[in-house]
């Protein structure tokens, strides 16, 4: 690997330093009120800013990415820092319960109960490989931590070490500035698992994030559920976003369609964890027009960099084990001949009762890659639907005929996914509030909660209640005269306003 | 044990059939409005009214618990179905979420997303042996999951099997008026854990809720988690809810507090989750006339029948080991003979040094016990806190000077439990939205949920995300019109205003 610089891995001793560290700077960071939260995180966004003509430079070498993804992806880092700060301050995700005393209920008077989501400890976050600034050191997970009130403490990613210290750096500075305790933030380089094994295995760790393959999420998950007190593991581990062509919507625009689906496809060089990897048509000639025309585009679409050695490696492998499965045809693959580093665009078919068969076509083949399943009719679609594992992501092309046609599918395909799209691609992750990334396992290890728009800070909180505690001594977001201002249910109904 | 009626462990096959029934009631179930949901958990409410002359004396029979107790308790379980069926159907809950689309966004258009939550499905619900209604089988976890929109299965307890099955057919009757699909509540039978563990492990079960002891919840969080595709396991496994008497408080009120405490530690013969099975205190005149006191009370509280031999011959085990550690000595006892069914109303003390070193100490002794822990001062008071495990409850007796005094008690104390009650007993919960009946572990599985109030919800459910989609194909909740009037933050503002 071509890094520009060495990172020495952390040992046993240090991972305990810095959790004890952590720790207090836990019980310190508490006791911030949210707007000093949102202040600091402000703060960080505009270290991040500060930052960008070293860093960019370094990512690129780093991760082979093209300097205008990267230039937009730390653009989407510091709008996220913003726009969680927003959430953070405005408090709505505390969820807010109170219910207030009737001293002359029978048998029992009714306590006074006031009910708020608190911080849970120190998070373990392990950025991704492909979003080196969105999801890794200062990304969605660090975000969603320090808005719930959480220390972190950010394993550096090997493949882009050097970008997450100088990023680590920045967050730093921001701590510097905002006054805050000093372990609040730390960034531990570790090549090896063992150290992510310390990390995850410290009593003083409450919970970790986690952006990744099955394989790594699947050891965290397993890990920290082997503690003496299990802790929750939020890991998104990509997945491979079926996406359903109906007849109707195919016989209509099959070139559109193709078009909009070779981008998907390729963009990123595939590296994406909602790529569309499985496309599923009902057998015909508007599926074989489909075909044509996306097998034209890919075609065009010449190889690129992939992020490192490790990557470009295994999309090699598992592509070629996909193509080798009995029954699965190459339709199509760049022409232009790619270099090792690099990944070829390319397009498989096979047959439905092939699929259904064969578990290696259900895995992931990270990169520019997309299996279409040729179904006989809607029914055999609707067992492809049956024996698909979760997804972040599934997608349905269809006109309206189509769904008065065939029902079954949309109603089907909402079991197997958090967000489901309809007449659009997968790519693309909107940061906002209603966005849903996650989904049922294997997708995530907890289809509850998401890594992407501001409910993510819930993966990170829980509610605690206080009863009979005197106004004064109660945190400003329950009291009386809601000073902060927040939603609040009281007595059952959501609220501004004051307790009289 | 002196059991009614025998009911047969359920077999593999059984298992598997009640499965593929739940997994098609489901798909059925969740399609139903949540009006519907409402309408069938306020029926099964009626009906628990109906068998209540013909279930409480099995069930006092089963259990040994008090007539007027179980009459009770059978009140609760009704209200609780009623105040979960309220909130289902006024859809807060749901955290629905909805962005409007904006195609002028550059570079790419913005697209509509609308989020909320939808039903894991089924659920299978290990009720506990102290609450034979309220926590098991129409009990809070039922009642949660029919709210959220799954299926049931109930693993019967084996210590009031019976009392479970006259249940299960009020909940059947139910299904039968409301014309519910019949899979969506089965009853299983298993004393032995082999059937929870094919409950557990069957492919189709989706989310478990555990009411009862560490080893029990341990033991299917465990099994639950070495799945191929693990599912979330809400356990609430009880604790030693520890009350913290700061000196002020106990100088001026030792008596009072004394006849408080004496009523919680006995109330139920001891058998509540909630139950104070750890009282610390600082050395000095106070603490030794409150410990007088208490102990006056204690000798006065007679013996009485506990749920079962297995908990009366596990309080008396657990009973002897703490009272036989170093340094433990043995307060006082009921002054009236026990009998082997029989827990024994019994108050032991320990210097704080002892109870540190000292982890079986810490266990619960599930029963009319209670250890008072003396501290030589406020710092060693912390300690105690600081090798506390998570708990339910956490309880402070303190007047406005003792928190003066000792800010850090209130600090500390805030990060070991679920519910943080000021002057009050822990026992009594109360069924409210603010309630929170849940904590670290090993209180339960995941500090963020609760079992009690109607966020319980929220366990059997996860977000799903429509992008782009017509209006009339959104769920109800979701389209522009919102024609079930319920709350949704649109466009980031909390509203329950139509979009138009």
């Amino acid at each position: 690997m071509e890094m520009t610089k060495i990172f020495r891995d952390a040992t046993k001793e240090e991972v305990d330093k810095v959790m004890e560290k952590s720790w207090q700077a836990f019980l310190a960071y508490k006791k911030c009120s949210l707007k000093q939260r949102a202040d600091f995180m402000r703060t960080i966004a505009v270290e991040l800013e500060k930052i960008r003509s070293e860093v960019i430079p370094v990512a690129v070498e780093e991760t082979h990415l093209p300097e205008g993804r990267l230039n937009g992806e730390l653009g989407r880092t510091i709008f996220q820092l913003n726009n969680y700060a927003k959430a953070a301050e405005e408090g709505a995700w505390l969820d807010a319960r109170i219910d207030t005393a009737i001293p002359e209920r029978k048998p029992n008077p009714k306590p006074d109960l006031r009910k708020m989501l608190v911080p849970l400890g120190p998070v373990v976050v392990f950025g991704s490989s492909n979003f080196p600034f969105a999801y890794s050191t200062a990304g969605g997970d660090t975000a969603c931590a320090f808005a719930a009130g959480c220390p972190v403490i950010v394993k550096a990613h090997p493949a882009h070490a050097h970008t997450s210290e100088i990023v680590a750096g920045a967050i730093m500075k921001a701590v510097g500035i905002c006054n805050m305790p000093e372990g609040i933030f730390a960034h531990v380089h570790g090549a090896s698992f063992e150290v992510g094994k310390w990390l995850v295995m410290h009593p003083l760790t409450k919970a970790v994030g986690f952006t990744g393959s099955l394989a790594g999420g699947r050891a965290l998950f397993d890990t920290a559920n082997q503690r003496k007190e299990p802790i929750p593991v939020f890991a998104e581990m990509g997945s491979i976003n079926p996406v359903f062509l109906m007849p109707d919507k195919l016989q209509h625009e099959p070139e559109t369609v193709a078009k909009m689906y070779a981008a998907s496809i390729t963009q990123g060089v595939g590296q994406f964890c909602t790529n569309p990897g499985l496309i599923i048509g009902i057998e015909g000639k508007s599926l074989n027009t489909f075909i044509t025309a996306l097998s034209a585009e890919i075609k065009k679409i010449e190889p690129a960099n992939m992020l490192h050695r490790g990557i470009a490696k295994a999309f090699w492998q598992k592509r070629k084990d996909a193509l080798g499965q009995k029954g699965v045809h190459t339709e199509a693959v760049s022409e232009a001949q790619a270099e090792e580093m690099q990944g070829a665009p390319t397009l498989a078919s096979a047959s439905a009762a092939a699929f259904l068969n064969n578990p290696v076509l259900h895995q992931e083949v990270f990169g520019p890659y997309s299996l279409i399943v040729k179904c006989k009719n809607a029914d055999e679609m609707r067992q492809v639907v049956l024996h698909t594992e979760g997804q972040l992501t599934s997608t349905i092309m269809a006109t309206e005929e189509d769904i008065r046609q065939h029902p079954e599918i949309l109603e089907t395909v909402q079991n197997i996914c958090g967000r489901l799209i309809m007449n659009g691609v997968p790519t693309g992750v909107d940061v906002c509030l209603s966005m849903q990334h996650g989904g049922p396992y294997p997708a995530t290890t907890d289809s509850r909660f998401t890594s992407v728009g501001a409910d993510g800070i819930r993966r990170f909180a829980r509610p605690l209640c206080y009863q009979n505690f005197p106004d004064h001594l109660l945190p400003e977001e329950l009291q009386n005269a809601n000073p902060s201002g927040i939603w609040r249910t009281v007595d059952d109904q959501l609220t501004k306003d004051k307790i009289s």
